[in-house]
């Protein structure tokens, strides 16, 4: 499968690109395609330090886009709208799948519920007529993922309309030995999924724990 | 302590009741005294069964509130105004727990977010001024909490504005040794660990797991 991590040269790109690059084709987009290919080479080496080895490559969002089965936009959410713009021509039939969180901070973080009620909903009305979207990996501690860590677990709430396409990302996830997929219903429920985000950031200045995941017993 | 628990007959009574009487008078309220007293009554004689000592007695639910330090919401959303309605002349300065969600059920379960923003905030308008309201104990799972299930492990997120007020849940909810609080910030933020309810709900129909519980690690 060619998957397409758009802004993925920090450290979600570069958690899922060690995981899927055995199995999969990674294509990290960015802005610019310089900083994607010095990202994909970097993810490369990491990839034979850990004895692993793998295909990563970079280009920039549009062509990372283009060929790709699954495109996930780990992207600030202030900026997903100026990248979907981008990408707009080479949709079609790929899947989306949006671990966007729109937050803010002031003395806590806060959720910034957009108006038609998640980020993934505001994506989904974004996108062009038919393509299939689905909301995961909020909850992904993303350095951990990077650690290749065995001692990391964490739950992946994923939620989405399409079967097909919310049952590829669950399968997706859960060939990542450290995460556990969990259906949680359909796209209209993301809001709840993308508030974690805020809520782990909270618990983690206020109970002293670092980079927190969630999982459900 | 003295802690009441309105509506305490059911599940969550008997959880907390089981665990805090011990070191703590529990006074379970009810809108009829007599189904208190029963309630208490049997849920003395589980404590027996259990080899545990305790004080569990029942009263209506103005008279349970009376006489307490904490004071615990376990009531439907639906049935809150007018609980506080009946328990408002003897409100003065006993700590307001809510662990109510605000909830309804389609396809699937989902966060009827009320308008001042969470259940917590409502109840927080619909109490004496100055009076103090702390959210707490959505995601116990309360029948694994009755159980004494020793296995058992779950993380109470606990929101609030005042500070000794939510020293005070967190400290009691320290006391059992299966729950681990977790401080997630003012009661603004309420929602979101609300909104924790019909996610587990969901997670738990969708994904075959049974009396789900959130742990944070």
């Amino acid at each position: 499968m060619k998957i397409a991590v758009l802004g993925g040269t920090g450290d979600i790109g570069e958690g899922f690109a060690l995981h899927w690059a055995e199995k999969h084709h990674i294509r990290i987009g960015s802005r610019k395609s310089e900083k994607a290919e010095a990202a994909a080479e970097q993810f490369n080496e990491t990839l034979t330090l850990f004895e692993r080895k793998g295909d990563i490559s970079g280009f920039d969002n549009r062509t990372a886009a283009e060929d790709a089965d699954v495109i996930i936009l780990a992207i600030p959410y202030a900026h997903v709208s100026g990248v979907i713009d981008v990408v707009r021509p080479v949709l079609s039939d790929q899947i989306i799948v949006s671990p966007v969180v729109p937050m803010s901070r002031d003395e806590y973080f806060k959720y910034d519920a957009p108006a038609r009620g998640s980020a993934a909903q505001e994506i989904q009305a974004m996108l062009p007529e038919g393509m299939n979207m689905v909301a995961a990996f909020h909850t992904v501690a993303s350095r951990k993922l990077c650690s290749l860590d065995p001692a990391f677990q964490c739950d992946v709430m994923v939620c989405g309309d399409d079967r097909h396409s919310k049952d590829v990302i669950i399968s997706l996830t859960d060939e990542v030995v450290c995460l556990r997929p969990l259906d949680v219903g359909p796209l209209a429920l993301a809001s709840t999924i993308e508030s974690l985000t805020p809520l782990l950031l909270n618990i983690a200045v206020l109970n002293h724990l670092k980079d927190p995941s969630i999982k459900v017993l």
